[in-house]
């Protein structure tokens, strides 16, 4: 087995950059840490390498993987959790999917900056059986280690396209899927809607909501009521209400 | 206007151990961050002193409330986020609620361990209008500044009752509201029912779910069809649909 034990290899110290989105961009390369994840991103063919400390233990789905043993203090300066679990992997990123007949359900977010929302709503995305996700420019980056983790390995479930979420609504309308946007004022309560078979829902950054742009260009905007006295609810437990009930 | 200095303040010092449950029960005081959080403490009566730096500026809401001025320092040191707005109280613990006639639409968290989850569940039951939240033994402290700050004020808004859930689900049921445990296995789809009038929904831990004892106490229990590869949904959102959906 291969054996890293300096911090300063060179590879480790590349590896380090795979924190920022930069490094990520310019290597064509991500990190995911944890049992589950590097099972998850192995299933879907992304793994380079595994790191593991010399406590961790390596599974079966593994085997056919390129292990590397690293030491306690390597891992700790890769990871980016208060314990690391002692595995890890680097990975190439996937090949963003062509969609070459839109149809289906899909899922635009818009300008979200929290990674624990984006990647709980990428969970709540797959859990609802959706066709894909669009990451629409401004939001968070999905290979963010927070976005990963809190998607607990959905990201490699189901396509997460990175887009221009105004060529995007552009095209679902053309294919016909109706688009419905996320507002506050001007908009129907999802309640008075059918669940529907094709759709596409827009759902907006934490603060500000859906773009005027693109509330515009939806052919219907809903709200969720709020009952109680609760500004707004938070954008994940949003998704969840308006994707279950858009499924029926 | 009073002002503190010094982070070594007798004063400073036992308010940094708010920080913490046990300084927190043993004195019958928490700490709140940040102009909205402060508003809505002193909206409901809980403040004893509002903490300011140099640069924040006092809204109207808190006029009438005892200010002190600190350092930037002193202000770093109370604080629990990255970047501190700078203002923050020091609240009196609110006398736990006593329900007199229960009835109503209830929420009961059995062992939720993440702050942000239990922060965003007491947001949802406000939005949603619920009647009260019931946290049982062996979740995080509602007191917690994540949880304060992931409620976004909410529990300021509606009882929030520490309890053992056991005894709540046999009060609940004698009177005569209907409980619903979630669960994986021996449980109905939640489309399957109608919305309630009266309810009691509980919800539980990220790993466990609810406990055993809890799913044989209940009328019945419902799980959400997971149609996807996710193995699960995140606690907040599956509360957010369950809400609503019981809401109707």
């Amino acid at each position: 087995m291969k054996r890293i034990d300096s911090v300063k290899n060179e590879h480790i110290k590349k590896w380090k950059k795979l924190k920022t989105r930069k490094g990520r961009e310019t290597t064509g390369r991500f990190l995911v840490e944890g049992y589950h994840l590097v099972e998850e991103a192995s299933k879907a063919k992304l793994v380079e390498y595994v790191l593991m400390t010399e406590e961790a233990t390596p599974t079966s789905t593994l085997q056919s993987e390129d292990v590397i043993l690293v030491t306690d203090q390597i891992m700790k300066e890769l990871s980016e959790t208060e314990t690391p679990q002692g595995i890890a992997a680097v990975c190439v990123l996937p090949k963003e999917p062509e969609v070459e007949r839109l149809e289906g359900q899909y899922l635009l977010i818009d300008r979200v900056q929290d990674p624990g929302n984006v990647g709980t709503m990428i969970r709540t995305a797959d859990a609802a059986g959706l066709t894909g996700v669009i990451l629409g420019e401004g939001s968070v980056d999905v290979f963010n280690s927070k976005v990963i983790r809190a998607s607990q390995g959905s990201l490699f479930h189901l396509p997460v396209i990175k887009g221009n979420l105004e060529e995007w609504v552009g095209k679902l309308k053309n294919a016909m899927i109706p688009v419905f946007g996320t507002a506050l004022k001007e908009a129907s309560s999802y309640s008075a809607l059918e669940p529907q078979a094709q759709f596409a829902l827009i759902v907006g950054n934490e603060g500000e909501g859906v773009s005027q742009t693109l509330l515009e260009m939806a052919d219907q905007n809903v709200y969720i009521p709020i009952h109680g006295q609760a500004e707004s609810l938070n954008v994940a437990v949003a998704t969840g209400i308006l994707l279950y009930y858009f499924k029926g």
